[in-house]
């Protein structure tokens, strides 16, 4: 995502609040387009804001995966009503396979939902690339607007 | 929306416990399909149970009130990280001028977003009716799907 390379400071910090509030809210709604509607559900994540990339355990099985094949652009929005703070992350999604990377994410709330541990056929890692973000925070409620460079 | 003709009580109070969520938890993220990408904003709407819709008030040159011209399916996600809570409602959504329905809807809050009133030119209704929900309630977070009859 490359803050560092922003044209402005104000712009990395723009982009530092925006991860630091992803981070924060940790789950968010993902929406997908599901042929004619548009539909969405919890996804809890990793952050990697360095890559710009949002990372997710899921089953290669689940309706949102083959939604994804169909059409990869998605929306993450982090919502927490009571501080007033929301995100709206665009970007892309994919499926990824590999496993030096299910080794660096794995953790106690992914082995809870994957009882069968890392050797789950059925276990896949959803990356999506973040291309454009905004977010309102506070009792303002101002947007910023991000775009990835 | 009809809770009342669902085919079991259950689903009836699905579609309460539904309602309920999203009368609670109040500001949700709409996603809408933005030519390429999909963008999601905070709206606090209010929401018609009987009917199946939720009404939000907008300005008619916003950016989203183009892309619902563009491209009509909306979802509005509903999330309380705290509680553990999440909604995600699939409709379609219309921009609507009923000065009768301003009247039912103005409320104080509204107010500070169109300081010029009720007569404001600028001033629309949004009104999505609701085809499909899910939720996902409490620390189990079963998830729990309903469809329109
Ligand atoms: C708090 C919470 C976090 C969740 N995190 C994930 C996740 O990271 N990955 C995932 O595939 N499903 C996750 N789920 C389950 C999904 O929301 C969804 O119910 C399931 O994946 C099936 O979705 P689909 O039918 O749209 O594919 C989570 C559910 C909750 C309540």
């Amino acid at each position: 995502m490359n803050a560092e390379s922003g044209d402005t400071v104000a712009r990395g910090q723009a982009w530092e609040k925006l991860w630091a509030l992803v981070k924060d809210i940790r789950t968010g709604m993902m929406t997908t387009v599901d042929g004619q509607s548009l539909r969405s559900r919890p996804m809890t994540g990793h952050a990697a804001p360095k890559e710009g990339e949002i990372w997710f355990f899921t089953r290669s099985s689940s309706h949102k995966a083959g939604e994804i094949e169909a059409s990869r652009e998605v929306n993450v929005a982090y919502a927490d009503p009571k501080l007033q703070s929301f995100v709206s992350v665009s970007g892309r999604a994919r499926l990824v396979y590999d496993r030096v990377k299910v080794d660096e994410l794995w953790n106690p709330f992914v082995s809870a939902w994957f009882p069968e541990g890392k050797d789950d056929p059925d276990l896949a890692l959803l990356c999506i690339d973040v291309e454009q973000a905004e977010y309102w925070d506070g009792p303002a409620s101002k947007m910023i607007q991000l775009w990835r460079l």
